[in-house]
């Protein structure tokens, strides 16, 4: 990305100039590359939860969202929920389909490629015997999953291919969940 | 779980009955336990895209939620965004909280293990260099994530710990991110 050249437009809906700018003021203050991202979750009952995402750091200071997102999660009748929102897995799927788009659609703007459309498809497998500790072979996470994107950009074939890439290579997600991250669980009396 | 009493009530808001059904027809059955869990996305402009949850595969037949359900992703502004919505790392965070959260709860449940309220916060540390390829040293994932759990119930101190073990030791999310999920990626031309 340093040896791209510079476009004094906006790209993919993304304004590249200011994307150029962040990178030259994280060359000069490394430490505004640094950012914490949070959220507080707060169960209601069964299958049903709530996160808020409020606040996060980034750019040495503490910054806030407009107003706090409000994510709620549940699980299918199968699963024995009440289906009014989206399960856990699910969101997890969605965290990548967007990371990756969003990397993607971020990068090629940064190399002066121009996308019209995007869209993904993505399915993970998971077998309950795990979760339910049936079967102490079988993890509880997803076995596999799989993106297909499909892409609408005046590209030959062989760079559509490269544009692609240039999601799996950046997303924090896809890394955070290709390469495993360390998490740390603690707990105290409420 | 095999070895748990079973119980004729609801507990945690888990009909504990249905879950031990479950088991059950899963052993009789095993091809019951399978699911494969989808989402599609869009893309919308710049940093904006949206995930639409509607179809499942689940005990051995086609599923779907009784509504499609609609998850935005966008940016705050200092990342380029128009910050419309919750980013696809804090979905991520939301995931894990989610799914920590329904696991501890589902499988105290199966215990006979009553929870009377459960919040937590978690943080999460992404350094932009490795996304914008500044360190190829720096990962673009989270580097760490912290999770702390607070927990009312009428429990000793130590059986607070294994309330909050539950959780981390059973769900697919955090085995999904700790321990890494192979992930494929294949793009074709809208």
């Amino acid at each position: 990305m340093a040896t791209a050249k510079r476009f004094s437009t906006v790209i993919n809906g993304v304004m590249v100039d200011d994307l150029f700018t962040t990178i030259d003021a994280i060359k000069a203050t490394p430490a505004i590359a640094k950012f914490k991202f949070r959220i507080r979750n707060q169960w209601e009952s069964g299958s049903r939860n709530h996160s808020t995402v409020d606040n996060f750091y980034g750019a040495t200071q503490e910054l806030s969202h407009p107003k706090p997102f409000v994510l709620e999660a549940d699980e299918p009748a199968i699963l024995l929920g009440k289906d009014i929102a989206a399960n856990p897995v699910e969101y997890l799927l969605h965290a990548l389909a967007s990371c990756l788009t969003t990397s993607m659609v971020y990068h090629a703007a940064a190399r002066g490629i121009h996308i019209a459309e995007v869209e993904s498809s993505l399915e993970g497998d998971i077998d309950l015997h795990g979760f339910l500790e049936l079967d102490k072979n079988v993890r509880q996470g997803f076995q596999g999953i799989r993106v297909n994107f499909k892409i609408k950009a005046d590209v030959p074939d062989e760079q559509l291919q490269e544009i692609a890439k240039l999601g799996s290579a950046h997303s924090p997600v896809f890394d955070s969940l290709t390469n495993g991250v360390p998490v740390s669980v603690t707990a105290q009396r409420m």
